[in-house]
């Protein structure tokens, strides 16, 4: 099993403090020591830094830490291998073009039957059951909409019926990021957290960090961040109902679909 | 215009020698200073390091060139914008999957009307003739081909036959690499040299440093580089003649065909 992590912003944010956090279960809190990686949208594109190797003990990760880069949109993940051995192109989140801007996925748990999903026009670079899903939710978006579909309710409808058929049967947590929206979809286990103004305190449950977000915030900001597992130890978390996929935008949750 | 730098090896080989004559040419002994980025193979998935900064002064270029990966193949780029603003999205190489693997291009030059260029699958996700001349190579040969084509030699034709089209009255320097090959267009200006037993010492054109490459490889090992201006000033380089394709494999010229 592996940690998912996103965040989705209405004014740019460092992933910083909750990266830190994830990154700690990557081999020094947690057992996902085997691989991790970071998307940080910038417009329609995303950069993507990924290692097959612990996080907790990454020369990279440590330089994402100390370089933060601000963000609208990113993606992490700690992985903890159940299928596909451990190399780059099994590390996610995993990346693809489409309609001219960049799809992010990152997925927790185990698809049934991937291999046999119907792929469109995207194929899998690597052997996990997680990029596989990936490639025949993205095709089957591509097949859906010639073009980035104006409505965005529409594509929040599309993602939850195609992923809702990918995740049967199995378990399929996932986000999905296109650059100026965020989809998770909680299968078993995934948490959310909107902060926005009064801005408290905040401490990692798995280290002795806190941030005053009172003192790097405009009362203005919303951040939307959703994780497996709640990362704060003195924060509410929001629990995801199974078969459910959240929707969010300009950090607000804005629809929960069922998928 | 821009600089290009392409290796190509038949082992894993670190590229940071000639990443460093590249990255003094990105804002401090050349005008390239509007973005620099570098792909490195992992089998059939590029690691792509982007930024739309000088390289020269890049915390994120300093840091490759401290943490050297080994690659049988990389595609760099230091930009000096003629289209397009700074940004990441403008920022060479670019890279998409196609038939499971990753296409990394980058090149040298303006081309004509890219703008009217047919698509096929892929698009721009941002506003450079350079990434429309990929998607549009790109998309050809997807057109061409429904997987990986097993003959080298026909990928090869139909790369020199789409390049020469697209490159038909502008200039349209290239490298192009798909994980196990390397395809480099000369349409103006662009060199190579293969490095193999008996290994030399090499001197950097723009910098005091020197590589003893006997020091650091076996016999055996083959590495062709491609750049756009030789990157040694005590090497010999072969210059590339207008309107051909070169294409290396395991550190070899295996062919040049017209394009």
């Amino acid at each position: 099993m592996c940690e998912l992590l996103g965040m989705e912003c209405n004014v740019p944010t460092d992933i910083v403090f909750s990266f830190s956090g994830l990154a700690t279960r990557g081999g020094k809190a947690g057992p996902h020591a085997d691989g991790w990686g970071l998307a940080l949208y910038e417009g329609r594109m995303a950069r993507v830094f990924l290692e097959p190797h612990p996080a907790a003990s990454s020369p990279l990760a440590t330089f994402v830490r100390e370089h933060p880069i601000k963000t609208l949109l990113a993606i992490a993940h700690v992985r903890k291998k159940t299928r596909g051995g451990t190399s780059l192109v099994n590390t996610h989140p995993f990346a693809r073009e489409l309609w001219g801007r960049h799809f992010v996925f990152a997925h927790n748990g185990t698809v049934k039957k991937a291999k046999s999903l119907k792929l469109g026009r995207f194929h899998p670079i690597g052997e996990t059951d997680s990029e596989h899903a990936f490639c025949a939710l993205l095709g089957a978006l591509a097949h859906d909409f010639r073009d980035y579909p104006r409505s965005q309710s529409d594509l929040a409808a599309a993602v939850a019926a195609h992923a809702g058929k990918i995740g049967k049967g199995g378990t399929f947590n996932m986000l999905l990021g296109d650059g100026s929206q965020l989809f998770a979809r909680c299968s078993t286990k995934l948490h959310y957290i909107v902060r926005q103004a009064p801005f408290k305190r905040a401490t990692l449950a798995d280290e002795d960090l806190t941030v005053d977000f009172a003192a790097v915030t405009t009362p203005k900001d919303r951040v939307a961040v959703i994780a497996t597992m709640p990362l704060t130890r003195d924060e509410t978390w929001t629990a995801g109902t199974p078969d459910t996929l959240w929707h969010f935008r300009a950090g607000r949750l804005v629809r929960t679909l069922a998928s």
